[in-house]
């Protein structure tokens, strides 16, 4: 397929690759030259502008936040789209934006696939991602072998795109929240004299024997959170967004509320480009427990 | 093996069933004379007191709380216990009751190993139990075909049989967490029209593709908590016991203080006896998305 | 003095009354004509626009929330004020619009003083509002007989615009906490069926006998919170206030991550437009004692 | 009125002294022998033992905890007491003390008054307690002579002691709340580099302008914590009484929660000594605004 590409950081540069190793031509834009240079020197097609890259079949976007994409996406650029462009967002938005982005689309008749993706960029170099997809049913057909060539699967969720926004803010969540208990749980450890190692092994290994527990089971463990793999102040950002879906519907989120005050607790102690697990040293330090 | 074997409740009959199966010689003591009747019908041998039931090389507890343990375990009771008996303790206690009982069997000369489990009475029917075991290792090794025969794998946590306890305490504090985890994930789904399970679907297959998530994921997604796996009052139980091990060693656990909290919101709308993951009703019912 | 007044809702209106009839020449603009027309009947004088409104002496302003306030202050209009004009914000303002407000007049050389107010419109009609000014002292000494005017203590606060901000973000989330205090002290009377009333009465009685306890005491005893005298909505965005100026820096505030939780408990069930007071209806009804 | 009087401690002393000075005869009896040495040299009579107090028309008892007050208070002194005795308890007690000691009364047909105090021991010693009283209303007819020598007011709750035990356990948990609300106030001032005394001095100035404010309000500005008016184990103390009242009922109070592992971290940091209100350094820690 012809597609465009926006926003080549260090996680679209990874599908970005794939892509083309796939066979896909792909015009490439970011804000950043650099970033231009580096995809092109992985394959992909410079484009000049944003316009530019909106050729062929798709554009895929990955931009780092809800600003970059309400910057970029604006109705002066999909007004210039090609008629049947499917844009397809794989980068975690929060949900007011997800849905103004659906809502702009709509106005200018370009079908919009959210597709934000579980995994970090080492696994999107593998072909590792989850990708949670959600838009017009034809619209996902045609840039299945997008995904493909992107990720290890693709779960599709319905019609409206925001709820693969709703599914991977949540997702996040749940992660989050996984390895708060993981700190809970070996803080508990450290109380009574025991290696967290080893009650952690016992627990991950009897219960929740999955890599992402065995991970973070070891980083919370010897409390090692560099270098990281997942900035703690992005980890503050994720928790916003669950909190901000929640309060735009009137659901308190206590765990997104605990974990939104530790994640400052953290912050204020340094950890903001630490590994997000860094947040499991705030009940250590609480207790007193956090001299070595 | 000759041993003895106090409390036969559902857990420790599941129990008691696989011991006498293979081949050890089961002497039954319960509180109860129902319970030692079905014990016996299971192939155990009557035992007519607590004391009646220390024979052999080790003596097997399963009772419901504290206060059996305490009431049942008396200096009384280990002054006339036989020389080399090992008392291997399976049920969850406090820390305060484990370390409570470790310096009475110490002061007695009498080995102890607390031996708590992860598993519930059908997964102990099947020998799936995972045991946590602590105490003097000679005093382990001995009772190690008792464990062979109860349980899928023994985890050994070293010397101190708290170990244990601290161990199952903040297992099921980790399992309370993924639970409420689980539960504000499809509140968000709910909140945003999408069908819990959906949701759930996709980041349990992505991410916790192990049973218990699976399980909890089906549970929570369909709010279907009867018949009970575990009762809800008893998860409150659980989460006053790390509440509590936290507080002994000046460890706020704001995980688990939400919980209880959540866990006494459901207990005040019925749900006491309804299965704990019922405790992700409140979310729900909290943001009014609880009516069908 | 002759001044203009920008943003004459419940409370500006209520002020400009005390102006007016405290001699002082006051020219009103408010994107509402009906809320101009209410106040040229108080006396006021109507300006065709925010520009039209600068003249004179200073500007006071009192608009509903930040959004306006940056629409309305914009380069543009600032670039038009008359030199030597002083600015009075008297309005609740997020600490990051604050700091921007206090930029914006600095490049522009327009004096800003921020002097928020605790009280609410009926208060304002008696003249018993509090005004906490920061600002340019001398700025603060040329507007002190508007205060004088409007108010029954004007507490300076130094040079910064913004510490006035935060005092008003602090001192809200200060009785917010009083009322949540005084409904769980409510709930326990209620748990115990004794009437909220006694204990309330006691409490304050004893220890807080002012009139913002009594007040709220007496609302929360008895759970009426129609006609409301601060709409719970607003309380929520002043938990939001509280909470945006903790995590700008790095500060956990675990008593507003409380409220904000409870107050969207009680949106989703109706009480948007109850008093502030009725999140105090939540603990009753966490703890099933919500039925008459 | 000729009384006994169990339990000398710093309150229970003060207490006694006033009693003394008011011209009633008081037979004195405490576990430890200084303390009765004290009380008769304040004027008491030495009783030999706790039976030997209960003499005249009332006996008053000020025991530290509930393992005291149930260990004083048996079925064995209580068969002993003369007929027409009435027993009135100041000391803080946990409600499910409070119902145990009213049952255990009730058996024994001796009239029982709880009769908690708002105070501490210089304000004992002023006669300032507000003494909240509930229990058979012709005890307390009988037992106000010695109210009105020892408090500034008596507040009547009815027939069921418990009452004033409910409105004690609330009154300490109100006043925990104002003093962490005051902390987190504080810690904002301090966020943005303003004196928390010049924030806390408006807010109170202009709200909330009573004594324990103002005293509150002076400790937490300036995090002076010694010596300490009232301990922060026994904040922990109180806070746990809540909880545990609120448990038996079903009601979550999340303040109480808060305020409970704040106190944890606390004593974590060696605050279990100085005064309560030094929780409030646990919002400053945990935002890096601690160090000098």
């Amino acid at each position: 397929m012809e597609v465009g590409f926006i926003g080549a950081g260090r996680m679209g540069l990874a599908m970005l690759r794939n892509l083309v190793e796939a066979g896909h031509r792909v015009h490439v834009w970011d804000a950043s030259e650099a970033a231009v240079g580096a995809a092109v020197a992985a394959g992909g097609i410079g484009a000049s502008s944003a316009r530019d890259a909106l050729r062929g079949d798709a554009v895929v976007s990955m931009l780092p936040n809800d600003a970059a994409m309400r910057g970029v996406f604006t109705d002066d650029l999909l007004a210039a789209a090609p008629k049947g462009l499917v844009h397809v967002n794989m980068a975690t938005a929060s949900l007011a934006c997800a849905q103004a982005l659906t809502a702009l689309h709509g106005r200018h008749g370009i079908a919009y696939v959210a597709a934000p993706v579980f995994g970090r960029p080492e696994m999107a170099a593998r072909r590792e991602l989850n990708i949670m997809a959600a838009g017009p049913a034809a619209a996902i057909d045609r840039v299945q072998p997008l995904f493909d060539a992107i990720g290890r699967k693709t779960w599709r969720l319905g019609d409206d795109p925001t709820r693969a926004n709703v599914t991977k803010i949540a997702g996040n969540l749940l992660v989050a929240c996984v390895i708060e208990s993981l700190g809970e749980a070996a803080a508990l450890a450290r109380a009574y004299d025991m290696p967290p190692a080893d009650l952690l092994g016992v627990v991950v290994g009897s219960l929740f024997d999955v890599p992402i527990f065995r991970i973070y089971a070891d980083l919370v463990a010897h409390q090692r959170f560099e270098p990281a793999g997942f900035d703690l102040e992005l980890g503050l950002k994720d928790a916003r967004l669950a909190l901000a879906a929640g309060e735009a519907a009137n659901l308190p989120l206590p765990f997104a509320s605990v974990l939104r005050d530790n994640y400052l607790d953290a912050l204020a102690h340094g950890a903001g480009h630490q590994d997000w697990s860094a947040v499991t040293g705030v009940a250590l330090r609480r207790a007193g427990l956090d001299a070595a």
